[in-house]
């Protein structure tokens, strides 16, 4: 069923975006203000669901690539949110359909709204994740086949880029370096797809489910409820601490905001370890729960979700954790978005904490 | 006058041209085997002069970007070679008539054979310089308002990608981080141009001029005189030093081959800088020559020109320094290559030791 998206429904879907967004995929109030003046200046979007899509759909993904803590900086306009869509569209040679984004964040929900308004075409209620990741590989329609290049793009000066790659990896490698020479933010489109296999290989409904979860905060706080404990309770996941934060180390390199930060209570402390996007959660030697799953930290009472880069001394805070889709757990997965993958030399664990058996058999085998 | 080479000419063409290459621009072993494999399995090349190439050409530049230091140990394939002039023809639309040198070197001057070669084109009897330098932009094409990009680079695994920056700086930037990643040797195509353009820009009978060079040396070994000698004359510059290479500094950094080399007499030594490219001649605190003025080093009886990555403890060498095409001693010129933009707090000094008027006039103004 396709609905429209209005400005009114941003600061929700913002909201909601940036709790998926698991610390990383950009800030949801730059993110607001992107998409809202887009919406005001070129109309609302329609959201058509993966269902509906034609067959021979041309779907591309638009994001923004960098370091969080960049892309706070620079909020990019509304022509060089386009600009990688023209030059892929060109390349391509055929009519670009329809507008995809690449995975669930406070701002590559957003900036994804900001190009179709701009374009003036739909916009899928799917991503490419259900979550966040660091890299730009990182996607279920890598697992399906679906190829990021062509990709193309672009900076705040006017350079613009097309890559052909021989896998989604190099392309990940040459747009990386690209990004950090560019400053360290950057436009991206790309992982052009038929609506067939866009149908297969996204994530479907994301958008919906961010106005949903933003919604859910903002009702809670209405109600005088817990958002928090509502929040947990709509994901099916489980809140694994509450406490204030003490600790950030926190570096911009190669391109990722990484580090660390340490949680405490009045009697155990909790360590989130990042890139961009929350990666493991340890407590006391503890593992609670890792990538793929979703780790998230919220403000204590509001519910507010709290991006890597926005992390502070003295927030008061609690973190949640909640399922990814479950194509995230298959062994190919794992080797791409496992706590391996970052060099943790850890099984993943699932948000409820069990160990998951792919990886433990795997890494049992190579014992 | 149009002429045709063919894999006979190929040793003293690549030779000379590694005279001109000014330490850089790849090792003319190499450039010859890559052109005669090519010319034998694709027929002669037609050699087009400046002034017989129509108005509405389409001209690229081919060449190979990197480290010489890399670039030695990876031979590209003769597919290698066309991927980025097929990347860019496509990507312009419209049918690639003549390949032309970015700048003259061992390997920079051969590639664009084997290009033609492979292609069937024609190529022009010119090159963007007239020596090497070690960094795209750094053409008389710059000069003249020609956009470095559209410009495709590619690599040997397969990847292929197109930049169109706002400046040629920019291109240089970020082919060079890609460069880089993609193992610090890439194939690049790029300044397209027409060929009125082409006229203006380019400097004229390069390539005949390295198969004078190449034969005077060949020549005078036959005849039993000195090779060395003959070359100066011909180039009309000056032997700067005599002695052996005592001292070799070299790392391979940020892409480039960057050192020293200080070479001894009995009572004297002179120490030449490098990136890529042969810099600066000092000796003991007397500067002799420097960019954009050409400095060589020739084997001491061969007259064997010997590329920066091939310099070694032991060697018995001449040092000779020629002038440029007079174009790169204007101001706009030497910002761009004069040993300041490289670092060096000099004014430039021309191959017969005299300070250029221009850069000694800006430091002054400076000061």
């Amino acid at each position: 069923m396709s609905w429209t998206i209005s400005a009114e429904q941003i600061p929700d879907l913002a909201r909601g975006a940036a709790v998926l967004g698991t610390g990383g995929g950009g800030d949801p109030y730059i993110g607001a203000l992107l998409a809202t003046q887009a919406l005001r200046e070129h109309g609302d979007v329609t959201v058509v669901s993966l269902d509906e899509v034609p067959e021979n759909a041309v779907v591309l993904t638009v994001a923004m690539m960098g370091a969080p803590t960049v892309m706070v900086e620079k909020l990019p306009s509304l022509d060089e949110v386009t600009a990688p869509v023209h030059a892929l569209g060109t390349y391509l040679g055929r009519p670009v359909t329809h507008i995809a984004c690449a995975e669930v964040g406070g701002v590559n929900s957003t900036i994804p709204i900001a190009a179709a308004a701009a374009l003036g075409l739909p916009l899928l209620d799917a991503d490419g994740m259900g979550r966040a990741f660091p890299e730009l590989q990182m996607v279920l329609p890598t697992l399906y086949g679906v190829t990021a290049s062509p990709l193309a793009f672009s900076d705040e000066k006017g350079n613009i880029g097309v890559l052909q790659t021989v896998d989604n990896s190099w392309t990940e490698r040459i747009a990386r370096v690209a990004c950090v020479e560019m400053g360290c933010s950057i436009m991206i489109s790309g992982f052009p797809m038929s609506g067939l296999q866009a149908r297969e290989a996204l994530v479907p409904g994301s958008l919906s489910q961010c106005v949903e979860i933003g919604r859910t905060i903002t009702t809670a706080r209405d109600d005088k409820a817990d958002p928090v404990d509502r929040t947990v309770r709509l994901l099916g996941g489980r809140e694994l601490f509450a406490g204030k934060v003490v600790d950030v180390q926190r570096a911009t390199t190669t391109g990722f905001a990484r580090g660390r930060a340490r949680i405490e209570s009045a009697d155990a402390s909790v360590t989130l370890s990042f890139q961009n996007e929350h990666l493991i959660a340890e407590s006391d030697g503890t593992v609670l729960a890792t990538t793929p799953d979703l780790i998230m930290v919220l403000d204590h009472d509001s519910g507010e979700p709290i991006t890597t880069e926005a992390l502070r001394y003295g927030q008061r805070v609690r973190v949640i954790s909640a399922p990814s889709d479950e194509r995230w757990h298959s062994a190919e997965a794992l080797a791409m978005v496992g706590p391996g993958y970052f060099g943790y030399d850890l099984p993943a664990h699932r948000f409820d904490g069990t160990v998951d058996a792919v990886a433990a058999a795997s890494l049992e085998g190579a014992a």
